[in-house]
Parts: C-alpha cells; structure tokens; sequence
C-alpha cells in the first residue's frame, strides 16, 4: 500500500522558492510541510481561498490575514481580461495591487479559457478566445501565459494546459493530454529563460479518467523538473470514486520532494481524503461560492441558512466555531441577512467558510504531526456512513 | 441673529437618557452636546449611518465599531415586515440580534409607508399599507408603531408621522401636518405608559415649505415635552434654499435643552449649514449609497471610481484620509473592483465614504471646542464659490 517512505526534512529549495517535507503519516500517504516563497512560509496541507478577479470576493484581506491565511489564488484569465496584467506590472505587480503580503499562486488561464470551449480556436502555438466581458479576440501561447503570470508577478506559476473535457473518449484525451505535455514543455523552458530561482512553475498532470494516460503524463512532468506538480482536469463532472481512483493513482508517480497540489478540489471530504493520498495544495470556490450562496460548512454538518428552521434559532451556526460570524450573530440573523440580500450576509458567511476550511487543514497538520490522521480518516469514514 | 445663549452645560436627563450642551458658538448657532443613551454616549453634532435592514450596508459592525460610530439608524417599516418586530424582540432585541453594542435610533415607518402613497389608505386611526416584500395587507397607527419600537429597543423612538408629500399645497400640507401631530400626541402619551426614562421618543416637524406651519408644529411638539425634536418632511426634493429656509426658521423654535435632529440629510455641505443653525443630529443614506455606486467623497471633491482617469491611478482616494480602503488600496484598484462587480467594491468605498462623513463630524465638534467653526463655514463657502 505505502512504499518505502523517503527521509523527512527533505528539502527542495532555490533561492527564495522552496518546499520541506517535515513529518509523513505512517498509515496513510499524508504529509506534513513547508512551501517556502517569497511572500512567506507556508504549513502544508494547505487551502488556498480563490481571488478570481485580485480579490477573494465578499473578504477583505485583513480579515483573511486574521484567519491566517497564507497564499490565495488568483486567475490569470480573468486579469488578463480585466484590468490586464500590463497594468497591473505598471501598478506594482499583483501583491502590491491588491495590497496582499501573502504569497499568490496564478493559475495559466487555461482552464477558464476551455471552459467556454465553441468559443475558442486551438493550434499548436496556442489557443485563440474570446472574452466574456466584451467579445474580443485574445490570444494565449505557453509563453505568453508564463509572460502574463511574470506580469503579475505571483510566487507560483502554472503551467498553461488543455484542460480535457468530460467526458472525452480515450483518443481525444490522449491527444490533449500530449499537447498539454508540450506545452507544458515551452513553458518551462520559456520560464527558465526569465527564471531567478525565486518563484516557482507547477507542471499539470492531464490524461481525464485513464490511468494510463495520467501515469505518462506524470512522468513526463517529473522528468522535466517543475517546483511541483498539478493534477489537473479532475473535479469537472467525473464520478467521486474516478476521482479518487485518478489521485490514487497518480500522486505515487509525482516527485516526492515537490508540493503535490489538486486544482479545483474540492469538498472537506475531497480534502481530507486527498490528503491521505498525498496531496499537500488545494484551491477551490466551494466555500465562498457557498457562502454566497447561503450554503454553510458546519461541524455538524451542511447548512442552508434560509430555510425556514432556522427563522428563531438563536444560535450560531456552528458551535465548534470561534470564527466573528459565530461568536456574534444567531442562525436567525444570518438568515435574515440572506433573505434581505443584505451584502453583509456575504461577507459573514465567507468569514465563516473560509475559517471552517482553514481551521479543517489546520486539524489535518496537527493530526499529521501527532501521528493520528488514519484515526481521523476512519471516524470521517463512520460519520459518511451514517 | 443670534438670540439671547442658554448657559451651556444645560443637562435634561431621565435615568439614563439625556442630552448635555457642552458649549455653543459664538458666531453660529452650533453647539457642541453629548446625547446620553442607555449604549453609551454620543458626542454632538453627529452623523448616523443608516442600517436600514438590521445592517449598515456592506459595513460589518467590527468596522463601523472602529470608526467610532456610536449610533446608528434603523429602519421600523423594514424591520417590522421581515423579519417581524416580535422575532426580534423573541431574540433579545435589536442590538443583540444585529451585535450592536452602540445606540440605535430608529425611525417610525411613517418616510417609508408614505414613499408609495398610492399603495396607503390613511385614515384617523392610521395607515393601512401594503407590503414591498410580498404584498401583504399591513396596518400602523401611532400607538402600534410606538410598540414596534419598544419591541425592538431601540434608544431612541420615533412618532409615527404623516410625511407631506413635496409639492404640496398649502390646504394639504396644513391638514396634513395637522394629522401628525395628533398622531405625534397620540405616540407621546402612548410611550409615557410605558417609560421608564431610560430611552428617549422625538417629535416630528412638518408643515412642507411653509414656515407658519413649520412654526405651529415646531411649537405644539415643544408643549409636548418629547426628548427630542426632528425636522421631518425634508430632502424629498425641495429646492436647497428652501430647505435652509425652513431648518433656519424651524430651529429656534425648537426647545434648547433637547437634541435637534434634521431627518434624511444630506450632503457634506448640508450638514454643515445645518450644524451651523444649531442642528445636531443627522442621518442619510448618502454616504453608503454612494459609496456602492461608486460616487466617493474625498477633502478635493468628489470622485466617481468608474472614470477611465483612474484606470492606473496609483494614489489613494483622498491622501488626507486615514482609513483602511485609503492606507491600502489605490484609486485603479478601487475602480477594478467596481468595473468586476466585487463584493469589495461595496466594502471599501463604504469604509471610506463613512469615514469621510464621521471625520467631518469630529471635525466640526472639534471647530465648534476650539471656537472657529464660524470660520470653517466661511471656508467652505468660499470653495463652493470657487
């Protein structure tokens, strides 16, 4: 089940961009670590709140500070679109144009571009799309996608891929996932050309439900040389079970001295279960679309603040929480805010999911450090079964 | 111009509801005052932000708490249809169902019953009106909204009040003005069932634009004995000049030992000629409103963010501003913000635009300490001239 395990306090660093595996869980694959970047340390297992648009919606970045927050993810696609990423290198950069100290990994834009794949026009050299904001033509290479995220100068890059539909046939998976190699190649390459040792580039594992094709696709990427590697095109309609089959699969494969990070993903038991596979980076817009959308992360549970339950419930939405959504306001409250589409809702229930996410991945390091997570696993395994 | 001053330090005070003047000008009719509440108490002149729904729009009460706002106002007509005014009071009462440790005033539903007119049968008895939310047949009379308030808590109530539509003619302002104070009476003596001194209830003037009417009001509340005294039926689109006609010509009318509370108003500017005629509370939806329209006030003027000059614009909003969103972010930011429809957006410019407001406040309680208030007028003056 678990190959030999490698010495812990293995270190990978360049000059200012680096990652440490300090502890490994004896049951499980999970491990405890350090992401070392220029904007900071960061513990691992780690979550990274998505600020789409340079700004993780409904939170301001004190607050997120507040909940320790570390690194947060921001879209290349849509920077690029609005306000442009030459603008925002006028204006300092990313960090200084959000006014963020921690570190910000910038996805290549090539997951967004795809998803409005009747509109795009893919070659070789790149992909060509229109925007969703005023229907102009763009153009983005592999180069261009490392040039832009330059730009905005986050600590990690990623690379630019064909991010492959689901379902897609094998040929047609095959063939993206080949595509996304070379790219994957121009990118770095590209990068290396620029490179200071001070950020990092991620490759991205593709190859859609077909172990084969991730384990190539896998060991491509590791033979290249990247500061960690993605696996990419999961959580975009595949059944749970493939899910975890493909991490399953895949993560052995990775190098295990780099960060292991799953794009997209996904829901707490997503997270702790891709934990146990070795997963040490997540992002996802589950708990601040969530929250939006008045679907709250509970320790008991799922809650949808406007039912009706809730009208007269004096108290807070999770008990457990310390969070300053639950130590000041009643379900009541919250549900009255949502109903009156009061912006506040919004903002406290982001609060509120944010810390329930962070304080989980928070639990998942010390269960790692403590030598217990396999307990943890197996009681969240009793509570699913319920 | 100026009639003969009271000595200051004048104190009117129940058990825990009072009104200090601290000291009057000399050159103006402004006063410095300290209006004490049973949730602390508040230096006068002063401005209220409007928490129309139980929440200061897209303003958490941590950050409204920071800039020192020590009252704000809520809106009965609001509450009173959702989430009700007996859940409220079920629930501990305004201020623990919002977590407001500040004093709330609220208003009496009366501005917002009469906002659709059409929709209102107004007799005798009171107004029977349908809801905006859903469409439900609802009925308020003076003594129901006195207890809808006492159900909520509030600090500070206000009488149910006929607000005279504008234009109106002389006939209808009269007959209209007529009505609210018999209902003004009909509050008054309702509220003394129940008082224990330690909150406070205001009359309302009205009497449209016609000054002897404005005086007959203003003088049939004071033989009433209210804790206070507003000035209702203004900024529903009167003239400039007329408003400062009738608040001019209202004021001196009112009793001295009581707070003057000018309702609705208004522009930076507003407030401060109004200060000047002795008026000492405030509250307007100005600031927030405009703040999530994009629309900023700043110590050059105003700023509205959408403007292409901004797109790199690297300085804050106002440099002399000392708040979050003007340490923080610059004015290309703010306006990324507002062009994505950020949640943010609405955040920061209202952290600014009632930081603007609160610091004009201290600015002008400080200018009347010192005893050159009389000269920030005449400044002012002079700039709008320019």
């Amino acid at each position: 089940m678990h190959p030999e395990k490698p010495v812990a306090n293995k270190l990978f660093m360049n000059s200012k961009f680096g990652f440490e595996v300090l502890h490994e869980d004896t049951g499980t694959n999970a491990r405890r670590g350090i992401l070392h970047t220029p904007h900071g340390d960061i513990p691992t297992p780690v979550f990274m709140p998505v600020g789409t648009a340079g700004a993780v919606k409904a939170m301001p970045g004190q607050v997120l500070e507040s909940l320790d927050a570390r690194i947060i993810l921001a879209n290349t696609y849509h920077l690029f679109l609005r306000p442009g990423h030459e603008r925002i290198e006028k204006l300092g950069g990313l960090h200084r144009f959000m006014s963020w100290d921690g570190a910000i990994l910038t996805d290549s834009g090539g997951y967004q571009v795809f998803s409005h794949r009747e509109l795009c026009r893919i070659s070789e050299e790149g992909v060509e799309f229109r925007s969703h904001i005023d229907g102009s033509k763009n153009f983005i290479s592999p180069e261009k996608a490392i040039d832009i995220q330059n730009s905005l100068g986050s600590d990690i890059a990623m690379v630019f891929d064909d991010c492959t539909p689901y379902p897609s046939g094998y040929t047609d998976a095959e063939s993206s996932m080949e595509l996304s190699m070379r790219w994957a190649r121009r990118c770095f390459e590209h990068w290396k050309r620029t490179d200071d040792g001070s950020r990092g580039l991620f490759g991205i594992v593709q190859g859609s439900v077909y172990p084969d094709l991730r384990k190539r696709s896998a060991t491509m990427l590791a033979d290249m040389g990247f500061s960690g590697t993605a696996i990419g095109g999961l959580s975009v309609g595949e059944p749970k079970d493939v899910m975890g089959e493909i991490v399953e699969c895949t993560v052995p494969l990775l190098p295990r001295d780099r960060p292991r990070y799953l794009m997209g993903v996904g829901t707490p038991e997503d997270l702790i279960r891709s934990v146990a596979m070795g997963v040490d980076m997540f992002d996802c817009v589950l708990p601040t679309r969530n929250a939006r959308n008045g679907c709250l992360f509970t320790s008991r549970g799922k809650i949808l603040i406007k039912n009706a339950a809730y009208a007269e419930d004096p108290d807070p939405l999770d008990p457990d929480c310390s969070c300053q959504t639950c130590r000041n306001f009643s379900r009541a409250y919250l549900r009255h805010l949502f109903l009156a589409g009061e912006y506040l809702s919004a903002f406290y229930n982001t609060v509120h999911n944010l810390t329930f996410y962070l304080d989980m991945m928070r639990k998942i390091r010390e269960a790692i450090e403590l030598g217990n997570f396999g307990n943890w696993l197996e009681q969240m395994k009793k509570e699913d079964r319920k």
